[in-house]
């Protein structure tokens, strides 16, 4: 049940109550998931993140939609799609190579 | 910032290496969250789950998605949509009543 | 490869730039759907939508999409999450009925 | 209404009733959104879409979602995120510039 496996997500965090401009609090949900234990990548459109497992994963999330109340937000909607495969090992990069 | 706060939230489990239907797959998922303590709604295109917290919302969420995998599935694509708010409280009702 | 199907869908509109209260724009794109030849089921996280074709779907999409602007918003955060499936016909109660 | 500006998305296809490898389904919307006319950046968890309005993003995305069924899928998920500022224009540089 509990079996290992690195996973490839992405995170999104829209705070709501504050004006139109965001990234202030998107570069604290960044900061927290830097000191989380995980890869980050962060892009255009949400932070893609590569974590040895779900736990690692889903306790940085948890800590970035935190960050993003401490910065002042009001609401927050957080998005996160994960990618999850047990027969091999995944990656940012392995997912990058397979669609060149 | 007030670590604690009722969220509600969407999950949607995409099982791959299996065939077009995914019901069975789903089936589980849903037998997991319901044993989880969050409050659980089926929906066609995803699960409404409203939960205490967030430590209660993203356990649940992991039983669901470790469950697709016991079922059989070889990859699974999870996307957790989450709605935090913590200037008064949020509930399924609540969020349908504000859009009748 | 046949063009035409039924799809069923999932649209969630974030208007940003605005209070953290997000219902005045949810009802105008809920207005919109509903004049645009969709069947529309509004949820706690998104409207669940069955359109007759790809074309019907994003069409009303559009349409709901701007209506929050034209309701004040300054940024809009939209996602759609489409399924369509081609070997059998999809409906909201075709889908709903496969999770009982 | 049919006001122009220009928006970043993110989109995302998951063909079902295949294996669990679909690189090859990708690359065929891939092809499409580079043959649409928007500005195309593959990524590890979906691609990034730059658009000079919502009628070429959607119709971009329309094409590469039949693509993955010319390609054989079965049953096609498809999440698009959208991303639309009216106040200022948006481009994907300038969304990674202000989270620098």
């Amino acid at each position: 049940m509990a079996e290992k496996s690195r996973v490839v997500a992405e995170l999104s965090v829209v705070p709501l109550g504050v004006g139109p401009s965001v990234s202030k609090y998107v570069k604290e949900a960044l900061k927290e998931l830097r000191s989380s234990g995980v890869r980050v990548e962060p892009g255009a459109m949400g932070t893609i993140i590569e974590a040895d497992d779900m736990d690692k994963l889903l306790e940085a999330v948890k800590r970035a939609h935190e960050a993003v109340f401490r910065a002042g937000a009001i609401r927050v909607v957080t998005t996160l799609r994960i990618d999850d495969r047990r027969d091999k090992e995944l990656s940012i990069e392995s997912k990058l190579a397979a669609i060149k």
